[in-house]
């Protein structure tokens, strides 16, 4: 996926909503009949499609680089469940691997950059690529809309400038980030260049989403809650901050949700980017996180995904759980608190989702 | 450390208030001339002395069964630094390691147990040992004791009993302890029966430290933070809730702190176990959690532990915003929001102590 490649098509007009709008309401906090449900990293290696299809090629990024064969990814969780979305099969990794920083992947160590951040120089010579530079990105997303067909949304997402940061700076994924943590301390001027950077890099990868047609965004702030809560304001929240204002400019209707975990003490604060949805880790008490975001924005969330591993009757206690805490009306996005993991079995996720469906229905009904 | 060597000495009389009393005070929230300092794992491997007297033994267990080496590594950064404390040098590990759960360190790998706890009959068997299983813990508490002559507390600790059920019921450390945490869901009864006896035993552990003598105790819910909102007050805060009723019903006027990580949105929870401070990890805004818990308690922290790596002037900066976001008056005590790293230059923890003693006292001065 080269930054040379310039994608020659025309940016796609914002598609019709979809048939099935049960998502895109609760990010509105509009009433529906039933609380949505899609799960983080539902594309992924739990269902035995997706193992299938991933040992044609050899990695990850030759994957993306197909959008045919990432287009089929997206669709498998939507055509094995009764999902009330699809998510765009991709990685938050793209953006840095398009400014041409060496991302490889080593088998079984997670992401490492052959070319991590360090200098002052470097940053100045990172280009930045435009939202032309995901032509691959595009493509999947026409794909998919196509093969949807109106039924379901279909939600885009990037990782948030620090989280992509902590990867480029730390070069490796897999640990605290120690290396980047300190260059915030040591070279916060090289830090805040590289953030600069990499926030106009996000909302171009956003844009080529949205001008290719998808419905809704999700940023996925995983590595803020590794900083103290002042660094987390100065590098994480400043400039996810900067990222929605500039959708909002150009796609003011397009809903916004942001992840974080370790995010229980900065709800008042994300809610203030002016976001529309707040996706929770599961240490979070959703009934509190209502309380304390006052109506201003959805909440999505927050299963534990190791709840997916108890037995059938105890995953559905956990599912009714997690829906009383949120408790009556709109503006619950059900999910996982975190991606699900590779060792779950399907059926599980199932009968979460049939969980969802049976149990939701009476936190909607209107009130005779 | 054999459960069947036992004791024979008397409860040592507690022991009459340290010459330095800053740390007692401030746990009390009586006031004080500036904020007392001390740091979590000071005893360790980021100093020289450290390294060397551990260099001699060939694992920490045999360190932790030698009190005469372990007192002298306890005392090691109280002689190098002005400190306000010294903290025990001993492991959480020692309560699982004296029910004869065949704990052992894998070198680079972290804490291994060759018999991880997985049926309700290996509960059933497993011997609960009283404060006299401690022997060697209780001689290194009344040797510091003895060399630190009146001169500072000695803080004694223990781990929660989650937290040792997390290494307990997987087997090992360094993970984010998926199997234990689904065993939670699917053998609640297991776990709960795991964690009486683990209750007990921690209980043992600070008495064999309170019969010793040491002034104050800390207990770690290091993995807490792990389980998701709901499963947090059932398998963590309800058992530490037990320990420190324990604890205040034989040492009614032993200050006892609670640490956890990603407590943010638990704080009044903790606040109402009836314990005197909570350790507050680098990722919470100190002020908020003194609004929050408008104080019923003292806060301890929470210096971001990569600080140490910043440039001395950006540390000093750190430290007074540490500082200030507790603000004025009394029950602020100062740490880390995390051990000390073992990469950390010894000087970096003299001028963070440093800052400590010069900024703090305008925050304690009486308003004329």
């Amino acid at each position: 996926m080269s930054s040379s490649e310039r994608s020659s098509e025309p940016a796609t007009p914002a598609p019709a909503p979809p048939r099935n709008d049960r998502l895109l309401r609760a990010l509105r906090r509009q009433p529906v009949d039933r609380t949505p449900v899609w799960i983080m990293r539902q594309a992924g290696r739990y269902l035995p499609e997706y193992r299938e299809l991933r040992s044609r090629v050899p990695s990850i990024l030759e994957l993306l680089g197909e959008p045919e064969l990432a287009a089929r990814i997206t669709l498998q969780p939507v055509r094995r469940f009764e999902l009330d979305a699809a998510i765009l099969f991709s990685d938050i990794l793209v953006v840095p691997e398009v400014m041409d920083l060496g991302l490889y992947f080593e088998e079984g160590e997670g992401p490492r950059f052959r070319h991590p951040v360090r200098t002052p120089a470097q940053v100045e010579a990172l280009p930045v690529p435009g939202p032309e530079a995901y032509p691959k990105v595009a493509q999947t997303v026409r794909r998919v809309l196509e093969e949807l067909d109106g039924s379901l949304p279909l939600i885009g997402f990037a990782g948030s400038p620090w989280t992509l940061a902590a990867y480029v700076l730390e070069g490796r994924g897999g640990g605290e980030f120690g290396t980047a943590r300190a260059l915030a301390y040591q070279e916060p001027d090289l830090v805040h260049g590289l953030l600069r950077k990499l926030s106009r890099g996000v909302v171009a990868f956003l844009q080529a989403q949205l001008h290719a047609g998808v419905h809704a965004l999700q940023i996925f702030d995983t590595w803020g809650g590794l900083l103290s809560h002042r660094g987390w304001e100065e590098f994480s929240l400043a400039y996810m901050r900067q990222v929605v204002d500039q959708i909002r400019q150009s796609h003011p209707r397009v809903p916004v949700t942001l992840y974080g975990r370790n995010t229980a003490g900065r709800l008042e604060q994300l809610a203030a980017t002016g976001c529309d949805c707040l996706s929770l880790d599961w240490s979070v008490d959703m009934g509190r996180a209502r309380r304390q975001t006052g109506g201003e924005v959805a909440l999505q969330g927050n299963l534990d995904p190791v709840a997916l591993h108890a037995p059938p009757e105890e995953l559905r206690r956990q599912v009714a759980a997690t829906l009383a805490s949120y408790g009556r009306g709109p503006g619950h996005i059900f999910n996982l608190g975190h991606g699900v993991a590779p060792d779950v079995d399907p059926e599980q996720v199932q009968r979460m989702i049939r969980a969802v469906q049976e149990l939701s229905p009476p936190y909607h009904a209107v009130k005779s």
